[in-house]
């Protein structure tokens, strides 16, 4: 018999099944024992009501998360989880497991620690809880993506092993290749900039690597960044139109394509305004002072502490979770930012602000070569490794500018997770380099 | 006036509208003067008949590669490229270009070398048959993915930087991990089957990165991978099933979303046959002796002169581009490889050969724990590099299967390209980390 689907279980009330998939847990009470199946999209219950039936799983000794398929009758049961479950089954056991597993799968709650499951990663992640996570870690790249190729971008794929650092000397991991020293992409900021000339609207979902010397709750050495460049922009204010729209539209995927998973994580997908709402990093400053009485005025960035604040006070003056903080200090962004036209102390760049704290960087990018080579003498930064970028300015770039989203601290955000290594498959950091 | 692409000119006969871009081409004939201008997607002809049209770029030197705005209106011209030009034109230039491209852009065909191409791919890639080439790039993994999609596989990320190498201890680029080795992945093997215990059914596109210190037509050392891996097969001939309808899915996206790129390469896309030809190792190497009386029976490996011999036996006796090879030796095959029940000295793998050369290589793995504890032992690999990889198993595997498609090299062989380093954007060989 073929076998179908956990999640077509339902189109088939009366008729025999098979389904297969593992083991997820076993309940023996005697004179009924109730199997829980799970594959890779759902769970369903199966019942066994005589010894017979049980065989199978007792002569291989096969415990939970043995790999098992089940033949079956399909009965409407409003007890049973999603409302349908097996009866008269005909088992057999294809993977035999007796050893219990490092970490409970069948428990509604994790209790294990956050080290235990980072080690046991290869396991735990089968946990439905884990599952439905790393789905919609699953949904956030693909409605990014899907957002922008409605949209006219190109998805590309850059080189990740480069020639030198891409934004700065600092937090890049070093490799040796063939002889030569070489890095990690820190980002794929140079090369979607050239892209620009190429397909002039592109994005990128793909690893980026910083080798950041603290462990923290909000860190990954390794991440998936969501980048987006494009051209013929007017200024910042154009990016932030398009990243508003990619925001709404990942969580317009998550809403109408990941329900279960969240619902089963309890997650309320927030509201993306129309339009959202922006303060310049001035007023920003000066917002703070009124409103708080402490004189952050003249600080070259926000503190964690302003961001809070700031969050706070949309949500309160517009009922949004979100908020642009436009025209950070030129000293505090990098050397191909683009300023601001009359204040040029100020950037047109901008963070955007979710539940108090930044989720994304973007701006517009100085598009002329001559600038260029200005910026980078201001920078006291060499022209020669830079000589293939310079190149891309040099035969002419449309006014451009982007953003990248890390997608990990999305997802945290957004699940409330209290750690980010929660949000992805196998997390890297300073002292975990396996599963 | 709001922008329009140049492909959305032609909706757009008898109004005036604005186009942005580069400046292709210029032909100055003294009295009438032809402006061609690219945007990301395709070419629009304008035409200047007076002295004042040109102004502003005659006042600001600006040639090729300058780029412009043009308003004009849209005149149906069947000598234009397109059918389409633009007429009264009032031009505004946005960044001046003065200098000439080291490459030609706007010539049919390109002259210059692969190396100066390549040192120059920032600006060379602009030109419209290297942007089909890495537009066909997108299409292939555009198209990987919506077959898989639409099969309920899920796309993953799987880490880049590992503790071990994956395959085997050769060709692995080393790094230094916070005072710590480790490596970057030269496949996304391990993960890949790890992840049938959670999703069962995924899939990735992602870099691998291969230190082969050989500099050949055929060899990137970073490339982009087409991965999948999926659960509950039968056997190897199952994930051939799969991969048939991979490349043909592939192959569809092409035909009905990149036909002007196919057009524009004279590319003919070949057709995948509803089931394609397979032949055992063993008895290929017999065909080969009685048809090209060259005994290589008893070698462990097929040639290339092997692989284009069966091509063109496949294309004559089955009219096939395409040819499964199956069984191929186990000591030619990683420790995971399932062996041929009955015949253990074979193995349930294949290569998918496409113009008598390899494409794919897929096939069973390995699913019970016991399995692999002895596979290593046979390879005489501890099992502690392991030991994250062996939990998958330890605790409940399904057999399964699945495949890798060298995306580079699917393009290279597709449009017949001379060199691999020509089917990506920004290649990387021993000598090439830049741009």
């Amino acid at each position: 018999m073929e076998r179908i689907l956990t999640t077509e279980v339902a189109a088939h009330v009366g008729e025999r099944v098979c389904i297969a998939g593992w083991l997820h847990s076993l309940r023996l009470l005697g004179s009924i024992n109730f199997l829980v199946i799970r594959d890779g999209w759902g769970l369903v219950q199966a019942v066994a009501e005589t010894e017979a039936e049980m065989v199978p799983l007792t002569e291989s000794n096969a415990g939970v998360e043995s790999v098992i398929k089940i033949e079956g009758l399909v009965v409407s049961e409003s007890q049973a989880p999603g409302g349908y479950e097996l009866h008269e089954l005909q088992i057999e056991v294809i993977t035999p497991v007796s050893e219990v597993p490092p970490i409970s799968l069948n428990k509604r709650k994790i209790t294990a620690g956050l080290s235990t499951l980072l080690d046991h990663a290869v396991v735990a992640n089968r946990h439905p809880a884990r599952r439905a996570i790393l789905r919609l870690a699953n949904g956030t790249m693909a409605g990014f993506r899907s957002t922008l190729l409605a949209r006219g971008f190109t998805e590309i794929q850059t080189p990740k092993i480069v020639a030198s650092a891409t934004e700065s000397g600092a937090n890049v991991f070093k490799l040796d290749y063939f002889g030569r020293p070489a890095y990690l992409a820190q980002s794929p900021q140079f090369y979607k900039q050239i892209m620009v000339g190429i397909f002039e609207r592109v994005f990128e979902v793909g690893p980026v690597f910083r080798a950041e010397p603290h462990d923290t709750a909000r860190h990954l050495n390794e991440y998936v960044s969501l980048d987006a460049e494009f051209g013929f922009i007017e200024n910042h204010f154009t990016v932030m139109a398009v990243l508003r729209d990619v925001i709404a539209g990942i969580l317009t995927t998550l809403n109408e394509q990941y329900r279960a998973e969240l619902e089963l994580l309890h997650v309320q997908v927030p509201v993306v305004p129309a339009e959202i709402p922006y303060i310049h990093f001035a007023d920003a400053q000066e917002l703070i002072f009124k409103r708080y009485k402490v004189d952050v005025r003249g600080e070259p960035d926000l503190s964690p502490q302003d961001e809070r604040w700031l969050g706070e006070w949309a949500q309160q003056e517009f009922g949004s979770d979100f908020l642009y903080v436009t025209g950070y200090p030129m000293v505090k962004r990098p050397f191909y930012t683009y300023p601001e036209p009359g204040r040029p102390q100020y950037s047109n760049s901008f963070d955007l602000i979710f539940r108090g704290t930044e989720l994304v960087t973007g701006g517009q990018r100085l598009h002329r070569y001559e600038d260029y080579v200005a910026a980078l003498e201001r920078a006291r930064l060499p022209l020669e490794p830079f000589a293939a970028y310079l190149e891309a300015f040099k035969y002419g770039m449309a006014p451009h500018g982007g953003f990248a989203i890390g997608s990990e601290r999305l997802l945290m955000q957004l699940i409330g997770a209290p750690n980010v290594k929660l949000t992805t498959l196998f997390p890297r950091d300073m002292a975990r380099l396996t599963p």
